[in-house]
């Protein structure tokens, strides 16, 4: 029997419900409400069910034929029923981006966590090591980029008579975080070494995404694999197999590519980490999307690519000018810092189906809680309509609802998931 | 006594606690940790107690110098613990800007509501309408600015023996939501008209923020008035006193000013409607109040203006390169959109007290959980040490926590308020 990942008894609040209280995902599920009847308030951000399981199963197929491992950012949608359909599609483990995050995907029933940042603070250091002294057999690795951290990691979880798992993080020059050359690395590495009880290097971590260019990325993850090979072969990792790990959402064929030779080597395991193609967007990482399938391989002959799965509703909440429209959808709704929602459907309420919005309909600028629609003079749009935008950046979007509606394709709700930033 | 705002019992959760779990306000306020002891993860948003009660007692006098009400425009905050200092720091109601918000309201015991947005979807009118027959004494109002929206609510309304206020809302040219002219105006009073048992209107509203130029704003609010005027003239009001309302963050003084010649008279009501105010920045609203003490008489002699009240702490990530230190703060902690946040202290670990931030610390860019502060080669920050920022745009900052930390003078934890976004 299928696991259903959008049913459960969490109770919800706020925007995006049906009217009345009391609902939970399974509520939600057993009533079905529709979004083109009106039987929930707008706005809404929805996840489209088939969308979402095509994708799982795109990313599935792509890392196998690579002998990947995937280790999802789950930064991305903060979603435990999301966490736990990726990790049932076969993902090696989550990975995450702080130490509150760790504690909400483990209080949730995640078991290996990748922390792909530094893990810094005395604060976070005290999130960490409660959470490894109350369930050792929880799988947690951090990154580092310096000797003044590492010392700060080895002073801490020695005190407490623990051992923390980190990952040498290798950088680019001009980019994030990351060592940018050899003596950093050294520095590193050397800190490492005087905490043998405390502090186990366990791999070398990149995060490819800061680097814009193809030429640039791979030259970055060269640097990183030779990091790793070097470490091997002078015997410094305290664990084997040892994680070599890159990719955000944007370069993971690229790579997978360039990370192929450890792929399947067993003295390695490569983990990829994009996020994003779980909803995917027809923003930043659409364009990314044409990027892999004009040059990818295996891409190429896996047909259809990631679909976008995430999409918000939103009524026409005021026509005040011919060639303007007010829409009820705001910065408190969507990400707007990589371009802004598009319309997509059309929906007058009383019609079956919507209709294509028009490719002139653009989104020129947005409030809190209002988008300026651009339309044209003599255009049919109503206060009342309904209309369904897509995304860019689903990260950004999903931190603004504490749900999300799961729909089939007829807009019929089938559960729902909760969020935990 | 005084009401203790920041101790209920609510259960929190995720970024900004101490480690462990089970965390209440109650229980924060209680065991007191430090921020600068680093008993708290970090990023956390915290509120100055003092700073808050100072923005308070401010707002007050100053719209009891025009004899104006207040409704605080809720959705800056949509915490109820603030929303309970408003009430008993003598505001007359709270603003909100959707139906899903004025629920969230209600259950924490607002008892009236100020919609400063057209209602539309059905979705949302069976949210209102349900609150409306569980509560009958609930007072709620919405704005209107098209016949279509009336027709709508009156049908919807009326349908279920309910009777909806509505303020006619006035727009400018180029804004946002409101009628343009007077044959937009003409259109919805006449709809108003056919729906006599269903739709009272109750008052006149504007929103003068989307116009950047003091002349401009004064135009509209005069046109404002007179509507009111000519309105109240045929006798169209269907309560009394009738409610004249404007007001934004940024032009309340403005507002003040030109419906001063209503504010004290029996037969209205003019609602001033500002919401950041209470916490205030150093960016949009920095800028507005130095606006406002340089025009205005009462804030002159007033004396000290308001404070910046919400500030972000995070800790130092990386020092990769010599003039750039990663912090640990994100897009998905602070307002971006209106100036990143900025640097004001600098606290080393084991120091008693914090320093001034050098004022060429500036963040550069952000990216969803880091921002880029550059520095100078040669300056004293180290990985691990703690930076608090102040911050441009409270509502965009303050929908990114479902909880924020409330600190004294020397930064520690005195409580704490959840929001409702």
């Amino acid at each position: 029997m299928r696991e259903n990942y959008f049913h459960s008894d969490v109770p919800l609040a706020g925007k995006g419900l049906p009217a009345g209280d009391a609902w939970t995902p399974s509520r939600l599920a057993a009533q079905g409400p529709s979004i083109l009847e009106e039987q929930v308030s707008l706005p809404v951000a929805v996840l489209s069910e088939s969308a979402l399981r095509h994708n799982l199963a795109w990313m599935r197929e792509f890392t196998e034929a690579y002998g990947c491992r995937l280790a999802p950012h789950g930064k991305t949608t903060m979603s435990p029923a999301l966490f736990r359909m990726q990790l049932d599609a076969g993902a090696w483990g989550i990975t995450l981006a702080t130490a509150p995050q760790t504690v909400a995907a483990h209080a949730h029933g995640v078991r290996r966590v990748l922390l792909a940042n530094q893990l810094v603070g005395k604060g976070n250091f005290d999130v960490i090591a409660d959470l490894q002294a109350r369930d050792p057999d929880f799988w947690f690795a951090c990154v580092v980029d310096s000797a003044d951290n590492v010392a700060a990691l080895g002073r801490h979880f020695g005190a407490r008579g623990q051992r923390i798992r980190v990952l040498l993080e290798v950088g680019a020059a001009g980019g994030r975080t990351g060592v940018r050359d050899e003596a950093q690395a050294r520095a590193v590495l050397d800190e490492i070494a005087r905490w043998p009880d405390a502090v186990a290097l366990v791999g070398v971590e990149v995060y490819e995404g800061v680097v814009k260019d193809e030429a640039g990325v791979r030259a970055l993850l060269r640097r990183t694999l030779a990091q790793w090979q070097a470490i091997h072969a002078a015997g410094g990792f305290g664990e084997s197999p040892a994680l070599l790990s890159g990719a955000g959402s944007a370069w993971f064929d690229v790579v997978a590519e360039e990370f192929a030779v450890l792929a399947r080597d067993p003295r390695a395991e490569v983990v990829l980490r994009p996020g994003c193609y779980l909803t995917h967007d027809v923003g930043i990482y659409r364009d990314a999307a044409s990027r892999i399938h004009a040059a990818n391989p295996v891409a190429q002959r896996m047909g259809r690519g990631l679909l976008p799965a995430l999409r918000l509703w939103a009524c026409v909440q005021s026509r005040p000018e011919p060639d303007r429209a007010i829409i009820g959808l705001g910065k408190r709704d969507a990400a707007f810092d990589a371009g802004f929602p598009q319309p997509v459907l059309h929906h007058r309420p009383g019609h079956t189906v919507p209709a294509d919005a028009p490719a002139h309909w653009q989104v020129g600028a947005m409030m809190d809680q209002h988008a300026f629609l651009q339309i044209e003079a003599g255009d049919d749009l109503k206060v009342g309509d309904l209309l369904c935008f897509d995304i860019s950046h689903p990260c950004l979007t999903f931190d603004k609802w504490r749900h999300l509606l799961v729909v089939d394709d007829a807009h019929r709700v089938v559960g729902a998931v909760d969020t935990h930033f």
